[in-house]
C-alpha cells in the first residue's frame, strides 16, 4: 500500500517513474548494465544526459540563449556559487536581495562573504497596509524594491518552502531602474509546477528533490551572457562557464540522478507538460486552501495573493493535538505532514507527482479529525 | 546477459546490490515509499545514513577521531575544498604536492588558487635510477620528498586511475621532518580495495563511483583536529567542520547515493571485508599483469613496484588494432575497456565488484586476440 506522501523534499516521485527505474535498474535498455555502472563519457550516458536536457528545455520553453547546467551541492551550494560566479559583474561587488522567508534569508547570509549585499525589500514585518498579516507571510511588492543600478544581480526565492509564500509575477527590472541587473531566482520548490517567464530572469536554479528528481542533482539555467565573471577563487567544477562548456560533464556528474530526472521529464510530458500540470496544481491547492479558510480549526496565515501552490503550512487551533494529527494521518496513509520546526504545525507539500486524489484524501481526513477533536 | 564491465568509473556494482535496490526501489522495507522520496530529516533516512557511516567505519577500521563526511561534487570538487578548508593551518598558506600522474596534477593545479603550493616530488621524468621507465609510470620515493615543515598539508593520490600507478606505503611524515604536516590522500579509485593505515594520514577522500556506490556522492574522512580552519570564502555546505557537525545533513545530501553506498558496504562485509577483497584484488591484478608481462603483444609500462591493482592500462603492439580489439571484446561480453585518451590503448579497471572470472575471461580473450592478430 503506497501512502500519500506530502514531504517537502526529498518528495514524492511518480510511481510510473519509480517502476520504470526499478525494471531497468540492473539492465538499462538491454545493455546489461545499470545506468549507474556506465562511464559518464560513454555514448549511452551522453545520450541520457543530452536527452534529459532537451526535454527540460522543451518543458520550460527555455530560450536558446540559456545554458542548462546539471550540478551538485543543492540550492544551498548555489547560494554561494551564485556570487562566486556573478558578483564580478559589479565593480563594487554588490548585489541585492529580496527577503521573503527562510530560504531567501539563507541565500542572503551565505552571499555576504563575497561582496556588498543589500536588502532591496523584506517581509520581515507585517505589511503597513495590512498589519494582520504576520511577518514572512507576504511578498514585498515590486514597486517597493530598492534596487541599485550597478548591482551584479537581484536575488529572490520564488517559493518559500517553509513559509508557504510563492511569487512568480517577476517584474521587468528595466522599469524599476535596473535595466542591466539580471533577476536571479531560486525556484527549487516550484520549478516545472507552472510556466516561468524566462524573458524576465537571468538565471533560475533549483535543487532537484522536489519537482525534478532525486536529491543530489542541482539544475542551473543561466543566460549565456552572464557566464564568464567567476572570481578567481571559484573552484573549476563550480564555475558556471566551465560547466556550460563541458555540457555538465566537466567531472563525473550525478549520472543516476540525471537519468531519473529524464524519466520525470518524460512523465511530465505525458501529463501534458507544464501548462497541464499547472491546472492540476491550481486545483489541488485551491481545494486545500478553501477547506482551511472555511474552517475555524485549521489556519494558514499567508496573504492569499502569494499563497504557495506547492507548500501549504497550516496550524491547528490547539497545538497540543499536533502529534495526534500526525499519528492519525499516518494511520490513514497520509505521511510526512509535519511542519518545519521553525513554523510548527503541519505542512502539506503538493508537488507535481502528488495527484488530486491525495489532496482529497487529506481534506477528508482533516474534516474527520476536526469533527472528532474540534 | 550481463557483460563484464571494466569501466574506470562510474563502474561495475555488485549485481546483488542492484537487484536489492531494484526490488525495494518503490517500496523500501514496507514503508510504501522509495528511499528517494523520504525527507532527509526522517527517522528512516537518518537511520540509513548513520548505518552506512557505521558500516564504512567498521570496514575501514577507521579510528574514532576521524569524522566521516558524505558530500557532493566529486573528488574534483575536493581538490578545491581541501585548501579552502585546510590551508588556514599554515600562516604562509602553503601546502605540498606529490605529483604522480593526471589526478595529482589536477589537484595541484586547482589548489594553486588558494595559496603557495609547491611540488614536493614528481614523476614527470623517468627515474634517474632507471631511465627505461617512462614519465608518470613510477612513484617518487618518500626519501626524495621535499617537504616544508610549515605546510598545511602534503597531498598525494594513492591510485592514479589513468596512469595505473598505486602507492599505499604511506610514510610517517615525522621521520621526513614534517611532524605537524598531515598527509592528505585522494583515494578515489582504491579506497576499500585494501586496508589503509589511517595512523599515517590526516584525511582521505574519494568520489564514490568506483568502490563505494553511484556517482554523486563524495566521501571525506578527516581527523577531527584538522577541522575548523576553513577560509572565510568557503561556502557553508563545503565547510568540513560544519558538515561534520551536521552529520552530513547540513543541507539535503544525495540520499539515494548514500543508501546505495550502504548496500555496497553490506555486500563488502558479506565478502569478508577489506582483507578478503584485497586477496581477490591481488589475485585479479596478478593474473592480468602476469599475462601481459609474458606477452610481446601487450605492454604495461608501469614500474612493477607501484602497479595499480585497480586500473591496468595496456597498449597493443600495433595501435591500429585498438578499435578491432574493442569491438571484438564487446562482442565477447567485455565492455568499457578503452584507455583514457591521454594514454591511448586499453584500460581494464578491476574494482571490488568485478569478480575473478571477469579477469579470466579478459585474459582468455586477449590470448585469443593475440593468436589471431599477433
Amino acid at each position: 500500500m503506497r501512502p500519500w506522501n506530502f514531504s517537502a523534499g526529498p518528495s514524492v516521485l511518480p510511481i510510473d517513474v519509480l517502476e520504470q527505474a526499478a525494471a531497468e535498474l540492473s539492465n538499462w535498455h538491454g545493455a546489461g548494465l545499470s545506468v549507474m555502472e556506465m562511464s559518464h563519457r560513454s555514448d549511452e550516458f551522453v545520450d541520457i544526459c543530452e536527452t534529459a536536457e532537451a526535454k527540460l528545455r522543451t518543458l520550460l520553453q527555455l530560450p536558446d540563449d540559456f545554458a542548462v547546467l546539471f550540478m551538485q551541492g543543492g540550492a544551498t551550494a548555489i547560494n554561494a556559487l551564485l556570487p562566486l560566479n556573478l558578483i564580478g559583474r559589479s565593480q563594487a561587488k554588490q548585489a541585492d536581495y529580496i527577503l521573503s522567508g527562510s530560504w531567501s534569508n539563507k541565500s542572503f547570509t551565505e552571499a555576504q562573504r563575497y561582496g556588498d549585499m543589500a536588502v532591496a525589500a523584506s517581509s520581515q514585518d507585517s505589511p503597513s497596509t495590512n498589519p494582520k498579516i504576520p511577518a514572512w507571510a507576504w511578498f514585498p511588492p515590486t514597486e517597493a524594491w530598492q534596487l541599485r543600478s550597478q548591482s551584479a544581480y537581484v536575488h529572490l526565492c520564488s517559493n518559500e518552502t517553509i513559509g508557504g509564500v510563492e511569487f512568480t509575477d517577476w517584474p521587468d527590472l528595466a522599469q524599476l531602474g535596473a535595466s542591466d541587473v539580471p533577476l536571479i531566482v531560486d525556484a527549487s520548490s516550484n520549478i516545472l509546477s507552472r510556466p516561468f517567464d524566462f524573458s524576465r530572469v537571468g538565471m533560475v536554479y533549483a535543487g532537484a528533490q522536489k519537482n525534478i528528481g532525486p536529491a543530489g542533482l542541482t539544475v542551473v539555467l543561466i543566460r549565456r551572457d552572464l557566464l564568464g565573471h567567476a572570481l578567481p577563487m571559484c573552484p573549476d567544477v563550480f564555475n558556471f562557464e566551465k560547466v556550460a562548456k563541458a555540457h555538465s560533464r566537466l567531472n563525473t556528474p550525478p549520472t543516476f540522478a540525471i537519468y531519473m530526472a529524464g524519466l520525470v521529464f518524460d512523465w511530465l510530458e505525458k501529463q501534458g507538460g507544464v501548462n497541464a500540470i499547472e491546472r492540476q496544481n491550481r486545483q489541488k491547492a485551491s481545494l486545500l486552501y478553501e477547506f482551511i479558510d472555511n474552517s475555524d480549526f485549521y489556519h494558514n496565515p499567508v496573504d492569499p495573493k502569494v499563497r504557495s501552490r506547492m507548500n501549504v503550512p497550516f496550524i491547528l487551533a490547539d497545538s497540543k493535538l499536533d502529534q495526534r494529527f500526525l499519528d492519525e494521518a499516518k494511520a490513514a496513509g497520509l505521511v510526512q505532514l509535519k511542519g518545519h520546526k521553525s513554523v510548527g504545525g503541519m505542512r502539506a507539500s503538493l508537488y507535481n507527482a502528488l495527484p488530486l486524489s491525495a489532496v482529497e484524501a487529506l481534506v477528508d481526513f482533516m474534516q474527520d479529525f476536526e469533527k472528532r477533536h474540534g
